[in-house]
């Protein structure tokens, strides 16, 4: 049997040429200038892997950076939820050419002292998909291109044939990073949960609270159109973010609102526990009373980006619920990559997500 | 073999007359106002114990209500860290006269959400040891008198002969509430330890960790004889409460002191957990950076007293380390039960604790 037969049949073939010369890559030079450039395609060395990139996703990270509320090396290729085809691998590469894959945001040593504990989220020499310079060795290093080389040390996931890639490219951050915030947060089983942000990273932890047990799954947004939407993806109740909490157990705050996070910990219940996961530029503090956190036992915990579980976890969990909640809808249908720039300087946390295809 | 003959030959030797008609309870009236008042002692019903108090000591949390940091029910019997001998016991109740035990802080329902839950600290229906009012069913709550009758649904842990009353009283706080925190902060093997107060409980914090493998254990306290005390009881390195800190894997903040808790948290490197657990009275807030706590996979959790296998933990720890580290001047000889009140009056968070035999 052919061994492509199977993603030929998907939803994604590759109709390009394996491992081309060049590729066009959309180079960031800083505020919203982008420009697409032609780059040389490198030969995967040992361990690596060059992709090409069948559909990439604008997360708000991206947004950040461009709008300049996110400090990142510049020029650069941004980009790092998408999904692809192998079309090059080095001996040893967690993939074999044809494979339709997505990738972790991280690229992590393996031997630091963070990533021989289980952190290589972390890791002390960590690289990040779509977050490095353009001109230091590694210029395919974003999703907003043709092809991404992706170095030793990715996590590297494949994708059911059936799962498209406007629900794929997400995995690689919004649904790995929630599957992380939910893993930090405990079972949600039998649990009140709230969740603060109906965005993209919102909806999905909704979505899985509500599929995970949740007793109730109250969803907070200053946005109504938001709220609306997380009606669609298991909440049970729906809240300007400004409006009084009932007691929860669990809280996950996705928004990156100082005020969200200062609300979210005054709901929580005896023992409750308030996953933090949004706040990833700079915002004002929260002011937490210890006698409160003592004598509730409460527990405040960080996630920011996640571990390979969480998007092997990630990628199942999108195939197995495909059709229990409208992922399709929180995805645009893509434009093409010389349009990024207009996407990247639109409002940010916008759903449904845009998308680009090479 | 006579059943009593372990206890006999013990160096707490039951030498008064089992269930008197009465006993003498030192009241608390109301700042240091206590006095030694005569009580009828009840027939232990269902599942109680009449315990025979041998050694109280005095905590910090009964300073802190004298000196009016801490609401409480007046009049009534203070004290929560004793151990005794059983004199008369209900059906059902968990130990047999003759029996050497201490007792838990917490009397918990057992069939509410929350101890069913596992959180019996925070059960519902709490009661308290040394926290009831006097006035309203149940007068001898209090360790700080001849006598005391254990509720069914307290935790009672039998002491073993060796361990001297002075080494099983603090069991049941500060010792059984280390163990709790310790255990929320997940193992110390090969962690950077830091533990902030160097009063009974962190001075225990330290020896733990330390015995359980930390790489350094640090303590921190504003007085200097508290500091060099600390390096007795396992710690690496010492210093002033101002200082700066190295950075750290575990945080156990036990001191109360806001500062402190900042100071934890600004020293914690990636992953790291603080636990909270010194504020038990109103204190300013804590200035979080939840951009920080996020990217650093940050932890602050809460614990307020402790559960029951804690109190087992605590005085099986005891027993155990008897030889390792010197418990026996973390207490003072005990003074007649007269003299309580000249003894909460003192200044807080004394080392050696102060302890009464009545």
């Amino acid at each position: 049997m052919d061994p492509l037969a199977g993603h030929l049949n998907g939803p994604a073939a590759p109709t390009r040429a394996p491992a081309p010369a060049t590729t066009v890559a959309a180079v960031w030079h800083g505020g919203t200038s982008v420009a697409l450039e032609e780059v040389r395609v490198p030969e995967p060395g040992a361990g690596e892997l060059l992709v090409a990139v069948d559909l990439a996703t604008v997360c708000g990270s991206d947004r950040h950076t461009v709008s300049g509320r996110r400090s990142a090396a510049c020029p650069s290729v941004l980009g790092h939820e998408a999904v692809g085809h192998v079309v090059a691998a080095g001996a040893g590469a967690p993939a074999a050419v044809g494979d339709r894959v997505v990738w972790g945001v991280t690229v992590s040593c393996g031997a630091c002292d963070l990533c021989r504990s289980g952190r290589t989220a972390k890791c002390r020499h960590v690289r990040k998909i779509g977050h490095e310079p353009f001109d230091a060795g590694w210029p395919l290093s974003g999703g907003f291109a043709g092809h991404i080389l992706l170095p030793a040390g990715t996590t590297v996931v494949p994708v059911p044939v059936d799962l498209p890639d406007t629900l794929a490219a997400p995995a690689a951050c919004a649904t790995a990073t929630v599957m992380a915030a939910l893993e930090a947060a405990g079972s949600p089983a039998g649990a009140r949960v709230l969740i603060c942000g109906a965005g993209m990273l919102g909806l999905t932890a909704a979505a899985i609270a509500a599929d995970r047990g949740a007793a109730t799954v109250v969803v907070t947004d200053v946005d109504p159109d938001r709220r609306a939407l997380a009606t669609e993806f298991g909440a049970t109740d729906t809240r300007h973010a400004a409006e009084p909490l009932p007691a929860v157990d669990v809280a996950v705050e996705l928004s990156g609102a100082t005020s969200a996070a200062a609300s979210a910990l005054a709901a929580l219940d005896i023992g409750g526990r308030l996953v933090l996961a949004g706040a990833v530029t700079p915002v004002a503090p929260v002011a937490v009373d210890p006698e409160r956190v003592v004598r509730g036992w409460l527990t405040i915990t960080g996630v920011h980006n996640y571990e390979p579980r969480h998007l092997r976890q990630a990628i199942d969990y999108l195939a197995a619920s495909r059709e229990r909640w409208p992922w399709e809808t929180l995805v645009s249908p893509a434009v093409p990559l010389a349009r990024v720039g207009d996407l990247l300087a639109g409002p940010n946390q916008r759903v449904p997500r845009l998308a680009v295809a090479p």
